[in-house]
């Protein structure tokens, strides 16, 4: 049986203990009943068990077989019914038949089962024996994960991923692994120029309620952020840009995918879907995107039992990690640079910068690359502006732009330090 | 033989009559010889009788068989000439020689009479006799009609027709009938926010001199307006847009039949047309469009008489009328929002407003119309902007806002009451 | 032998001198070692005599044969050398073995030969007797040509070519004919409305030389200029925009072409190629493109000796000539009109501008190019804004308004003049 993970718990507890292995969490829990803008934390939901049996006995839907047997916050129910008041507490998928799906009633309290359509097809009359034991405990609380890696700013980048979804592998599982991977290797490095924020939240409430405490900081702060979803299946990479469309996440998260992949989607930011939904809400209107790949919604086993382990390969969220990565490294190294010889070229031969042998051909394109970064570095473009303009790498133009430094020939402006 | 109209004269005034016993139209006289900017309204013109004899007397070309055999605004004449003297004062059209062409010279003083290429062929050398009792009144008006629907601000739309085209059937009949009947709609509405003006004026003169009376608070209160014209055929729909290209006039046609049409034309604002040349002079710019079927030029017939009943039919214009009164319907309902609970999503579950047994499918797609308005109502956006950016059809965006404001989850902008 | 030019020396004087026949060209001269920004004007190098002879005293190659035999700026050697030594000297295109390279070395002093791979493949172990009798003169000068044509008024239209390559057909021969044949043109017009400056530099630092006396006033003087090389080949034209991307050189250029060509290439600017380089540096950001045909880099005889008089033709120069006069003569009629009667249309037809029989079409255009005219004409438009949203022939709307301006419904705005 998998960890029950929902948006309180123990197994929110666990989960985040053995993804604590990987990176650094700060754990903190949050009581029940705590107000965040229009919402409440909800009471703690546990399981202990939870199952049917028919009348002669025999077990017919069990939580310890998959989680999502089980509605998301049922409330305790113990009684003997025939099939028909059964039938009003099952839910399946007709046009699925052989999934389980994944449904909740986090705010409304009832109870129920999922089962595949075909096992409810098959359900005989008969006197069922229905055993929930479980608890909404309002004096719970519930559990957030949170790494913050300090850099040489205050200015931040912030990763956030979910962990209230029980034993689904695209959405959830590969969000809080590809995270850890993302955060353990950040955190390896020396020198950070920006600040990381790295969140472990239950869905909505979870994300509602950490902008309620931290959402003005970060509105003056947060340079740029991703919701890390939906990232360990085969697909290509789907980007969802945030509802500003063209910050800083959305300008070198589209360009990174520009110049390594081949097949790739960009989609408008659009409202529904998952934490950026409240990062991008109206009034905090953060640079918050989302790099997925095959997106919620697009593949048919989401929200169903048929989004398990063989969804999702180890080699394709540590190739997602990469490509986080990258863009990070992207972000990092974008400065807004000011050419200290605008007028005219500065004599780039003098300075071991050109080939002395006049009209040889310029193979590394290196020294396009400095012609680029030369002439658009007037303080209104940055190093993803000047690749957008030149089709020039960008990786090419960050090591260009080191050399420009070291001559003198560029400096950063001060607005982008 | 059909009304004749023109600039001015009874047949105008007849016009007026019989579209007032569907729509409430108040009829204005402006005097021959009236300044109206750069022009003067011209004297009145009436004919009792126009026609050519030949020497035997047989009638060659008849006023009241076609009104457009004779010349608009053609004075008195009465004489005997030759062919060769009388081929100086007849007009047909070489590539189109089975129809009589609609040919006016309002403001240089000659007689002439317009048939078909083929029958100009067959005159044969004769001495012809030549009547025309028309009469250029100084003294007489030009006849305008003109009706208001208020509305509950001062805020205009405007429908604006012309009545000068002799019996000629989708350019011009059309206009005043689809006019008509979107009137009388209109003025059955029991709350309009805003006021309505319609017009009926002949072409470019009465337009100019409706402007030089009323253009200053055009100016102010104008929101949108269409020129209707063209409008009877079974072609397409084409809208030609305003001056400013993007008005209310443009966003609410434009959308509309983006959202119901399969086939339609946009055309950008250019400066020859009918009455928006005029009402989108650089002077007054008016948000002032035109949505027709076939344009004006786009169809052979155009300024012939083969522009006659056949060419049109009541289904097409009870067609247009709809389309019309669903763009006014889009222009009417379409408020900018202000989302009260800006931070992060308000709580739709517990209005009610969220289906309660999460990750259920929005099948009505109200929900998701619901997101897109709170995410998008920051003030900069009205539901034609949001319905062009999410693609949610702008009728189920109507619907969505009117439940959310109801619910005090968003109201309407002091800027757009 | 064709005339050697390089940065500096006879050649260069004797080349504006046969130029000067064409046009009146005022010489100055620019001591070696003068500053200009980064750089210093190089020492002044001529060559009396260079080649390669075996050890029988055979020829192998020789700078009298062809100019681009000798690399650029080499300096004084004799003496004898084996074939291995040798080598390190020579220089040829393995992927174009029957051309000669041009190549140059203007900062670093060395000296070498260029010679046809296929002739460096043939050469035998030896002992080579190298004989270069050239001098660096840091007492000589840099010599540039320039003539200022007077306008009405002080705003300015620059022409700037290049003087530097020797023995080259497109690149560069081209470049000065065509601006000598244009700038005679230019001087036979009665009234200019704008001064032209036409240059005749070495390129870079020549061009950077220029721009450090007189880049200041043309940062506030110049409207358009234009970089005239590779404009002899029979290829399609090939514009490159300026920095500033939308500029009057910009906007003249690409809309002629788009109303004369049938195929061209309109290419975005790019901070590679040749003195637009200068005049587009972040610093002084001048409205200069280039219009060429062939472009440099884009076929493959382009800096060899295969780019000869064989590449180019006198017909394709003329006709380059001609279309860079029409673009001129477009920047010259490009004025921002006011439409001095804005509120609805004036008549027209009072005025001989408008048919006085009403509907007859308009078959030279002329109305409607007046309407045009007359609609846009609130201050924000000029010529070219109009021709391009009507897609009206500028030439047309030109010869408009100069109709409309005689009757004074439109007067020139007094920041257009």
């Amino acid at each position: 049986m998998g960890i029950n993970r929902s948006l309180t718990g123990e197994g929110n507890r666990e989960t985040l203990k053995i993804l604590s292995e990987i990176a650094d969490i700060k754990i903190t829990e949050i009581p029940s009943g705590t107000d965040c803008f229009d919402w409440t934390v909800p009471d703690e939901w546990n399981v202990k068990e939870a199952r049917i049996k028919d009348s002669r006995g025999n077990v017919i839907v069990d939580f310890k077989n998959n989680n999502l047997h089980l509605l998301g916050y049922s409330e305790k129910f113990i009684g003997k019914l025939n099939l028909n008041e059964l039938k009003e507490h099952l839910h399946s998928l007709q046009d699925q038949p052989d999934l389980i799906p994944y449904l909740t009633s986090y705010y409304k309290k009832r109870w129920g089962f999922c089962l595949s359509h075909d096992q409810l097809q098959n359900l005989k009359e008969d006197v069922y024996d229905v055993h929930i034991d479980s608890d909404l405990n309002p004096q719970g609380s519930m559990t957030i994960g949170e790494v913050i890696l300090k850099g040489d700013t205050e200015d931040e980048i912030l990763l956030s991923t979910y962990i209230c979804h029980p034993s689904m592998a695209n959405n959830e599982l590969s969000g809080p692994v590809v995270t850890s991977f993302i955060c353990k290797k950040l955190s390896e490095k020396k020198n950070r120029r920006y600040t990381y924020r790295i969140l472990y939240l239950p869905e909505t409430i979870g994300a509602i309620c950490y902008l309620s405490k931290n959402g003005k900081y970060l509105k003056e702060k947060l340079k740029a952020g991703y919701v890390v979803t939906c990232i360990g299946d085969k697909g290509n990479f789907t980007y969802k840009k945030s509802r500003q469309g063209n910050s800083l996440a959305d300008r070198a998260a589209v360009l990174v995918l520009n110049q390594s992949e081949e097949h790739f989607t960009i989609e408008d930011f659009f409202p529904t879907g998952s934490d950026e939904r409240q990062y991008c809400s109206p009034g905090f209107n953060l640079p918050v995107g989302s790099l997925m790949r095959t997106r919620y919604g697009k593949y048919k086993e989401y929200h169903t039992s048929g989004d398990n382990k063989s969804f999702i390969s180890f080699e394709a969220m540590e190739k997602s990690a990469e490509k986080y990565l990258e863009i990070m490294n992207v972000i990092e190294n974008n400065y807004t640079y000011i050419n200290q010889y605008p007028e005219c070229e500065p004599q780039l031969g003098k300075r071991d910068l050109y080939p002395t042998i006049g009209s040889k051909r310029d193979t590394s394109g290196i020294v396009n690359a400095m012609m680029w970064i030369l002439n658009l570095s007037d303080g209104s473009n940055d190093l993803i502006d000047i690749s957008d303009r030149s089709n020039v790498p960008v990786s090419v133009l960050i090591k260009a732009a080191e050399e420009l430094k070291e001559k003198g020939l560029i400096r950063i402006s001060a607005e982008s330090i």
